[in-house]
């Protein structure tokens, strides 16, 4: 053991510890949960270290022998993964200022370890006034936050594009698969499959658009604000290095914000960012509700729908075959909208310079971003591919409603046609049949007029023309 | 006009009105919204005026004259219900003292003008000295808000009431009605309509219980603390007789907070009551959408359930009808699950000795007491008390279920029934056909496990006796 | 009375009304609030029934005669602003159809009394047919719904223009103030009023932007659609006509969906636009948060700022003031995050072809608008104006606060400066007398230090400069 | 690898893996976390598993050398809590089947493992016939999570109740240092540092007594109502012995619920507890809120109060000092209301006869019950204990506040109190003073009145005798 010393007094630090005094008590302050800082934070940070020793050591205030050491304590640990030295708890206190100590320990530690390895035995490296050397806790740990955000949205977006590749194609399969529609549960006019799919893949087309909209949002980062966003204690000449050494590191497009001040006190930015995983859940949620709505049955329901059968539904009752997939997207849906909630209220309690409270906005975006991702791959592979449409038994649906008669009414009148449907369903007779029977209009046009193509309107309101030809008028 | 003056200046106050300064400023400053003071916060509050003007003519410490002129425009707004001069906002800063100011000063207008038209020439009734004697709004404003809620949760109880007992009407009348289980939205074994709206009538006493049991929470009220709690400027007097003062007028059974300044800083009250109605809202929106549900169609959905029909559904599909009652309450459920946040955000937001945010709470909580109360009624007389089953659907799809099989697998295995279920679908044979046609079991016994009575389990596990009739084990 | 009849049977309705069968039942079914369907939506409506007469008659399919007569009681009705025979509550089932209804019923009515004024005494147009001809309730009532939020929006973001403006004058007041900085609500390293201020400013344009950005979505709508989307029922001269038609009418710049079944199923449109309104509410939050802190007192608290006296602020505490416009500012904002959540559950809840829940949204998102409106404004006109800065008391508290020290920490290393602010603290004595003492670094460098320009770091990042000529490394 | 077969198809299975098919498939088809089922589940889970083996053995239907080793299989699980076996995610679609079928699959094979090393190779243990036996994962998966609900609150109260002991004395050992109350953070009258720690014992008190009444509810579970709550396939001697047995086991007073249907159906117990977990959530911020507010500072801030210093604050910013503890609680509040919407938003999606999204119910619920008992300790262990107040700073507070004049008021009247504080406030005299040079009441009464006990009036309210003393009436 190794004793350590900071502004509160002393403790015992295991002696290969990498981490340091910071990181303990951290370690102990904060035993809420098992999980620790997200990864993709730690790598962000790293990167940040990293182009802060190269910018410093060019700005001439950090010494090249112990610039040299820290990037390569950095890169070691980029290359490695192994972060089993950061261990401050996801959740914790402090604005994340344990999260950077944390890393800022790790590195000046394993700095020093590499720089004995090579023989430099003298070289002291201080966790702040080396590593952290020009930063904040402040301004760091927004600016990992939001490249760890970035680099989980890549494949989040990845997920989307390939949902809506598998929608687009079922909607060319039943391009032409008549159904009846529904609003508000009840029969409406008929549509057709290829178009509701369609539909799904335009609303999630909306999400990706919002998500690709937001990045420019995520990159705009107030590092080199360092305390409250003043820039104390940082130099010129790391300000202007800093942020194109970040980007060659990260291979991102990353901006400082014009006012660091106000970059560094608002956190509006995670709200919006965690609004738009809210909406994407909530269209996720429509569509699993949809899905699940139309595949219920097998006999009792409506059956339009069979989902894939990925494994068996019940304990007791065999043969029964549930639409787990949606479900568990559906449960990954209420998920993100409670985080948004969470989110929202960490955001709401920022208080003057700063937001304490980024650490839970993190941990939530972060697993908002991944369990989207996931919940939307098994969602497109094990279920969407899959699906099929009953399209015999949506055929009969259509020529079973009465509600398609609607398409009589600009021919008949509103009430006339009510009376029509109305009586319809009393001698329990089509529609379709009974209008011939009464010979209300011509043959052909009502032939004509219940065809699918036209029930459904593919030739978008060609109304007049059938019409004019029907010469005929309420 | 008349010129007032306060702590921050002068203003001229219309000659007749009974309002004053206060009120005057605080209109001017909170034009949020048209909507006022709930009226049964108003009558509240003159209840607890009225009270406290007798318990201080009873201590000495108000002047008779005086105490009977302020007793007097109490009662003669509260029997008037004219509360025109409440001229201030319902969404209001300042924690409710616009309000007590505005009560304040009507009520020593209105008394003075009564002293005028006796004759009494002289008698000058102040606002705060007189009126609010022994009072703070950090205790008469929580404890109005509570008499209002009490008052208000006495309808919304008697419309629950109501709700179940039709539920119990509607399990009586189809009490042997067989149908369709369904779990995941997927057929499941089979139940009766009566367990169904019995389980609802079950869950809604679920709610009426926990009304019940919050009434003591919002009947303990801080009255007597003045400012902040301490009772700072009241009387020993006035403590003593207040409280059953105020109960006698209310006809409530109000007591008093063991600890005052605890119960005038926290408003956990109002977010735990906010909550019970929200839950009740989650229990409406769970019928709602069972109903909706059940009853869609008439052709290619559900159809187990026929709704009463209240008024067209659609301007332009002739003879549609829509579950317009249900609808309305899911929205009114939305709206009190939304209204519950923004309690609970003012709640969290309650700092040291006291919550600013009442007047919202108030607002909140009110609204969704009486949406709750009138979506309710409107359920009851407009949709659930005309509800019909439909009996034979139901039995057919009872009898085309493959699932209903389950009640084979104690005899078969779930392996073997598995297997069964399966070939019965592929060949389209009803379960119980084919395992008469293979002679797996009785044929009695069979018939009696496909009893409705048996298969939806009426005689609670008679399992053990049918299994040994059959003499069979898998 | 007159007797009316529809799918349902028939009704009595006063003589002289000009709502139908439609309307009453809906006002009988839907008794929630007497809170009736929001002007703007009626008005917007009326210019659509209009938009869609004009399209009618010039395609040829509604009669002129009829058509005159209908745009003239559009014309009246919107100039009128009379909308008195809207009877219908703003809480509804049905999806908007009783809104729809109710205007056609309306427009048909005073369109055929006003044939009857000029002698027409035998055109009789029908709601449905005619008012509603090539329209769909699916169609007509998300498109009202969108420019209603439309009109609502421009005043909205008016007021925070003028936030801004005002936020920004007060920044260029304050330019130079310095004030101690709070990081988790402890001192920090000092800044100025003028970033403060400066930095709020920044944070509102930012919503500004996002309100900008929203309106194509808004403007983007569904109208043509007809039922569920299909365009079924209508004409293509009709779908030519009509949105120019419209633009013309409202002065709005409207364009269709592309995918009109995709624009009437989803309604994720308004759950966006909710939590854009969402997140002014949250920065209201902060702001307003940050307002009442750094005003606290007059004795006992932070007392930077002295906001406006604007009414009393205590029936019992005299000469006391509370930050009443902060606060119902405050409470707007947790209103909006509250209905953010109805929103959000009514968008949640959307099936299939169509949400039925638009009522609810629509009454919750022009609520939010016009709420956030009228609080921006009272903030700016009754608090931000009027707002001044305790310029010597901050001063002072720069003066006194240790951890400005942080600006020795490049020069004596971190664990250097922290031994000398405790040591400072124990002794009390600042650190700047202690710094020079202790002759630890040039008497002209640590005045330079401690001024307010390098304290605050105004000209940016300076150190290098300031360390070369210290000649000093630690 | 052994193959295994289900109603889907067969699957290669790791010979040595206890787990089957069915879990196989479930991993595979919910890859959203890493995260598996609750060990609390899982446990409580055995402890049903084998309580029904006994009561099925008792009945006569299980054979005894099946339950025999069936029992001894959960008794060797729940002894070395090695739940690896459990391999499905916490996140699963399936209503929990998959996680009742990943135990009946591991119960089963790992009870013919043992009898084979007992000798009896050829008892053949079925996952559903008899590890399943009279039960569905409609009753056993809320029955398990009730029971792990229950056994994570024991916990949770005794956090609580530590937390009312510390502030309990607390209250005591500052039960007379006098500080100034705030409201609407502006100052009030003046209070006691022990009425505020006994207000907070008292608010939580109230929590802890929610949770002991919610744990009826909790106890009250639906096992025994197998398929959709009917009871089907189980016997009569079953339901009879089963609970007595789980109580024994468990040592717990479960009962069993009334009306099976319908608490198989209803969720809202969970939503209740969740809620009232949500309310200690919003207490513990309003808690936390407070102690950041009064320790602000040190030289800037209110000061009242000193946490303990427990790890350095900043990483530029040498000596800075955060509540950290407080702000980790504060997070996990935040935490515990955003799981608490996700509970309501799978509360409110049940359907028909079960919720399907008991899964994510039961992770954010558990989580919410551990993160909260975790963050009272620490908040306890680290923050309460050693808070120290600042007592002569918050007796100079007092002595400076002029609203401490209200106790004026009474003598005085409001209006000329009134102007008394704003004069002292421009001549800047204490008003005490300002009063005794005016000679406005007697001395003797004077600091009577400005005596700690009087200000604070800790005698209750004695202004009557006071007054009659003084001889006095404005």
């Amino acid at each position: 053991m190794r004793l350590e010393k900071d502004c509160i007094g002393e403790e015992l630090v295991p002696d290969n510890a990498l981490y340091g005094i910071h990181s303990l008590r951290a370690a102990r302050n904060f035993p809420i949960t098992r999980e620790r800082v997200n990864p993709l934070i730690i790598a962000s940070y790293l990167q940040i270290k990293k182009a802060a020793a190269i910018a410093n050591q060019q700005a001439g205030t950090l010494d090249s022998n112990k610039a040299l050491l820290i990037i390569a304590a950095c890169n070691q640990l980029l290359l490695s993964k192994d972060f089993e030295s950061v261990i401050v708890p996801a959740i914790q206190g402090g604005a994340g200022t344990s999260t950077n100590m944390n890393i800022n320990e790790i590195v000046a530690n394993l700095a020093m370890k590499l720089g004995r390895q090579k023989g430099k035995l003298t070289v002291k490296i201080h966790p702040n006034d080396d590593v952290n050397q020009c930063q904040s806790t402040n301004d760091t740990y927004p600016t990992a936050g939001k490249i760890a955000m970035l680099k989980d949205l890549a494949p989040l977006e990845d997920a989307v594009n390939s949902l809506i590749h598998v929608l687009e194609e079922k909607a060319h399969q039943y391009q032409s698969t008549v159904k009846v529609g529904r609003t508000q549960l009840q029969d409406a006019v008929p549509t057709t499959f290829g178009r509701s799919f369609s539909a799904s893949a335009a609303m999630f087309k909306r999400d990706l658009q919002k998500m690709k909209a937001i990045e420019k949002t995520l990159a705009t980062v107030n590092l080199g604000g360092t305390a409250i966003g003043t820039g104390i204690n940082s130099t010129r000449d790391y300000q202007r290095a800093v942020m194109p050494l970040l980007n060659r590191i990260t291979g991102l497009s990353l901006t400082q914000a014009d006012d660091l001040i106000e970059a560094t006190q608002n956190s509006d930015a995670f709200s919006t960012f965690s609004g738009i995983l809210k909406g994407l859940a909530l269209n996720l949620t429509k569509f699993c509700n949809d899905l699940r709505l139309l595949s219920s049955g097998p006999q009792a329901g409506l059956a339009e729908l069979s989902l894939p059968k990925v494994q068996a539904g019940s304990s007791i009752m065999p043969g029964k075959i549930n639409p787990v997939i949606p479900e568990v997207v559906n449960q990954v849906a209420f998920e993100v909208i409670g985080k948004d909630v969470t989110v929202t209220l960490a955001v709401e309690n920022g208080q003057l310079e700063l937001n304490a409270f980024e650490p839970i906005i993190f941990k939530e975006v972060l697993t908002s971003e991944s369990h989207l991702t996931a919940a939307i791959k098994t969602l497109v592979k094990n279920c969407l591919r899959g699906i099929q449409v009953n399209v015999n038994h949506c055929q009969n649906e259509v020529d079973q409603s009465a509600i398609a008669a609607t398409i009589l009414s600009p021919y008949l009148g509103y009430e006339k046609t009510t009376a029509l449907i109305k009586e319809a369903e009393r001698v329990q007779i089509p529609v379709k049949t009974l209008v011939k029977q009464k010979q209300l209009l011509a043959s052909t046009l009502i032939d004509n007029l219940f065809s699918p193509e036209v029930l459904t309107n593919q030739n978008q309101a060609d109304l007049q023309k059938l019409k004019s030809l029907a010469g005929h008028s309420h």
